[in-house]
């Protein structure tokens, strides 16, 4: 139906705007402040929650036990550190991008590189269905009359979001600035204000905490590795810089180093400060309130500045969403270039951007969000995983890299990558050891992308060898052509196709499927007197079916014809009708027919198109 | 996707049974027996629920004008002996069927015609969806945990029935034929036992009514019309043989009045003996209960007789559905035949019914069912005007002819159709007076289905004129063929194409599509060595679009070939996969390039089939 397509194209043009040219692409490219906006909501906004999932371990021993989460905080940190050295180091040796899946590709293998590929591609749709559920969460808390509606929200959230991102990354970049740099300036403002108090000891006399360093019964070493792994899950986001580097502006790979720099250290920072708030107040994790939003409480009374920090918050969780978006379809382009998957994915939209990327993501994540009826939470810790495997395996990569190449301060880089190998690993073993029931899925679902991936690899290569012109065998010559044009009456539509017909050959059949008899001699006598220079086959039909008689008379002719080097072309007509309304009432059955022939007969079919003028 | 089709096609190979013969449509045809338990389920389930209907409007005023249903019935019985007598006649004279809509048509114009094909068809609709809620009801009354599932139940039960009809009209007699015997004799089992224990006085004390011709406070004409039309509701479905006459095994008129006969019978025998105990009993309509219900548990008490009833009941309403299914696709035949429906509803399916009336009928009563959420109970009075506009038409025209006509005791006929004319047309009038809130919708609905019927109908007339071939208007020759060959790079289908283009014609463009300026002269160069005897026409695209640039390079030579009379053909290659999933990693592009130009180009399209070998 065509005109569903014109429909579709005004609205697409209003929705995306108008189309872009290829040479736009140099100005649609992301300075630095833009690039932290747009690759490092998913980052920061984990600060919302990792302080969060560090107690809620902790607290299933005892309230004295909370001072552990300095030590982890610091673990935690320790491995940030880690990991932006080495993508740091990741981003100068790959200034193409393509992050863990080029890197562990290139270094370690084919199979490394698409189990790097495909956790992280699962991951992009986890982090948006997640991110925007919690986004939701935060908004139905504040206005619970909308709780029922909460997958509907939540599904309109992803929406809105595939929609700013086919319209394009700067445009994207310029919506999505605001909510994380306010919310790095709320997160900012609370812990000052937080800190002054503390050292003012204007703090209230509720507060309680035990010292550093008590003795906590009950504390095991699984328990605290369950409460690090949990507190891992704030570091989820920081690879999305090393795959995006086509994306920023020239020098790329020194802008998109800083731009990890500058991350880093706001994620380190808030994440400090968060951590301390929490322990020296004394806060508890609640079934029906935030950590964030308790400290918030504790610190300004909820006045306005408690408001701030809490739709901040809730708008940073739906943005993170849109790291996603910036690095799924660039990923999903490396692997479709490569012919893991389908080609599709290489071809970019009207607006610059990966539409089928975008699209995919958009559309996987609201399923992820309706069959998990927008409860997502328990998927945190896939996700974490979905983040560690490719962690793993990029350091990894770096380290064969070094060792192969060895230029000059390998030993340091090395070092390096070294670190964040064993780190990322060690956290992958603890996810493993202690959240097992939550992430077992991973080892089933990785094996199945990994073969559906070279399922398709193979596919194209066949494919390719069979499309390659060889020159030592010509195809023979055609000698001839048949061309077949089924006709149901004498009518225009018909001597358009008979004439059509002679033009290019003399070789032509009209076939006439008749129910009965009589018809079929009625049909022969009137054929005579208007084609008579035209073969006409007539076919009896029993089941009151065309496709069947004329199918087997189309297998005849083809067999006969491909003994000769013939080809056969069958002639369908179209009617294109003035009013898109009355296509219901013409071409089903030529349309069956064409469907059919083209997809299980040898032959060529020609569509001729017949305009009808009212 | 042909496997979709494959896959379907065995399915409904397996729901619908294999094709039939066209010779096999004389042993689908019915005999009396079997063409009364298809044709009367809809009038003879009627008796379920006429009689408490009258009730309903009579319990307004008190139980004493209860004694009014007596003569109220008197006068149902009446107009239902008119029907029955006007409907023999035009039996007769329309031997050929399809009812009210050719009666009309032949005898008072067009638009009368289609205001009664349209009425029916919608009200077929009615049918089905009231039928089978009301008898879901009657399931879900007697299985109260399946009440939450009314809707889901109801559409299953259409499905069901719009298999069985899609098997053919002779089998589902065969399972149809049960129960509606059953009903009957259950209803009469149930009156012959209330008469005998009337007569022998084995009534129970608590029994009481007030004599007929007691004084009644409050009553009005209006309410007496009021359940007069309510009662009316007991003769919906008469017409249905009417319209079903070329269903019937010849002599078919003779049979089919011999039909009507029997079933007018049984239907007024029924309908008294349940009004008449009704009315002795006593007995007041209740919102839990049914009045059938009612005298069935006063008569025989709760014990396997009282259950036999109510399952018949429940059966004989489900089954009414049926009677939409034998009438729908006939009479949709009959304006598709006369251009006022699409072509398709005058295609015999696999097993020589209707398939696309049967399918419509289907889709129409789940989606009626599934909107009013399956309380379709007031749609009821809707459903009875539909008839009654069609039985006035109907009986108008028979009056038309007989003084067109003439015949020998034409004014008999003619005496016999215009009590009957009258009789409808002053229910008709009733219906609108005392329940307009309930029939509005009629008045809204009649004309736009009209107007639909004439637009089509306009439309194909207009599409056989321009059909029409014009033996001094010949149509000029062809003087030569162009044919343009879009190419994507040097591979063994371009090679395809050009052969094939080859061997046509030596009026080839080969088109390249490119996005830079260095890939189009390293294209031009490979193609000069490769194909230097066709012409290669490079097109520069700054959006990424293949389509736009092709676009405009075919409208310039179909600009110029039509000046000369010469034909436009462009060559689209097609991946014919050897596995169907494969089909995902190809042809989107080929599809949406072909789908394009078929619709808005004045070219001929070729598919050419390229298959793989694995």
């Amino acid at each position: 139906m065509w005109w569903v397509n014109q429909v579709l194209s005004s609205f697409k043009r209003f929705l995306i705007g108008r189309p872009l040219k290829s040479a736009a692409l140099g100005e649609q490219k992301l300075n630095i402040l833009k690039a932290l906006a747009i690759l490092s909501s998913d980052a920061l906004s984990s600060v919302a929650y990792g302080t969060e999932q560090i107690l809620i371990v902790l607290a299933t021993v005892s309230i004295i036990a909370y001072w552990y989460s300095i030590p982890i905080a610091v673990g935690v940190l320790f491995l940030l550190a880690a990991l932006i050295l080495s993508y740091r180091q990741i981003i100068y040796s790959y200034p193409h991008g393509g992050g863990a899946y080029i890197v562990s590709k290139e270094n370690i293998g084919e199979k490394a590189g698409l189990i790097a590929g495909g956790s992280l591609l699962v991951d992009y749709i986890l982090t948006v269905a997640v991110s925007v559920s919690a986004g939701t969460d935060a908004i139905t808390s504040a206005f619970p009359t909308l709780h029922q509606h909460t997958v509907g929200i939540a599904c309109v959230l992803v929406i809105l979001i595939t929609i700013l991102n086919l319209r394009g990354l700067t445009e994207s970049a310029s919506i999505l600035a605001y909510p994380v740099y306010l919310f790095v300036i709320a997160l900012f403002v609370l812990i000052g204000v937080g800190l002054f108090k503390i050292m003012t000891g204007d703090v209230s006399a509720t507060v309680q905490h035990a010292p550093i360093g008590a003795p906590v019964q009950g504390i095991t070493l699984f328990l605290l590795l369950r409460a690090f792994a949990s507190g891992c899950s704030a570091l989820t986001g920081v690879e999305a810089i090393s795959n995006a580097i086509p994306s920023f502006k020239d020098p790329a790979p020194r802008n998109a180093a800083r731009t990890l720099i500058l991350m880093g250290t706001l994620l380190a920072l808030l994440f400090t400060g968060i951590t301390f708030l929490a322990y020296y107040y004394g806060i508890s994790p609640k079934h029906d309130e935030t950590v964030v939003s308790q400290i918030a409480k504790e610190t300004f009374g909820r006045n306005y500045l408690y408001f701030f920090v809490q739709g901040t918050t809730a708008l940073i969780l739906v943005l993170a969403a849109n790291t996603g978006y910036s690095a799924f379809p660039l990923l999903a382009y490396a692997l479709a270039k490569d012919k893991y998957m389908p080609r599709m994915f290489t071809i970019r939209g009207d607006r610059l951007g990966y539409s089928n990327g975008i699209v995919s993501l958009g559309v996987g994540s609201i399923l992820l969000i309706i069959f998990s009826r927008g409860q997502t939470e328990h998927l945190i810790p896939l996700y974490a995983v979905g983040v560690f495997i490719p962690f793993t395996l990029s350091q990894t990569g770096m380290i064969i890299k070094w060792l192969r190449e060895k230029p000059a301060g390998w030993v340091a880089k090395l070092s390096a990558n070294l670190i964040g190998a064993l780190i990322t690993l060690a956290v992958l073993i603890i996810f493993f050891l202690t959240k097992f029931s939550q992430v077992w899925f991973v080892v089933i679902f990785l094996p199945i992308i990994v073969l559906a991936f070279k399922r398709i690899n193979h596919h194209y290569e066949a494919v390719g060898e069979q499309l390659r012109i060889h020159p030592d065998q010509p195809a023979l010559p055609i000698e001839g052509n048949v061309i077949i044009v089924p006709v149901a009456g004498i009518t225009k539509v018909v001597e358009n196709s008979i004439n059509y017909a002679k033009s290019l050959t003399d070789q032509i059949f009209a076939v006439y499927v008749s129910f009965d008899r009589e018809d079929e001699k009625r049909f022969e006598e009137k054929w005579q007197q208007w084609q008579p220079d035209v073969r006409l086959v007539t076919l009896q039909s029993h089941y009151r079916s065309v496709l069947i008689p004329l199918s087997k008379f189309i297998d005849t002719v083809e067999h006969k014809a491909s003994e000769n080097n013939y080809r056969v072309t069958v002639l369908i007509p179209q009617f294109i009708t003035k009013k898109s309304w009355h296509n219901i009432l013409h071409n089903q059955s030529s349309l069956l027919i064409r469907t059919y022939l083209i997809f299980k007969k040898k032959v060529i079919v020609s569509t001729l198109p017949f305009h009808f003028k009212k």
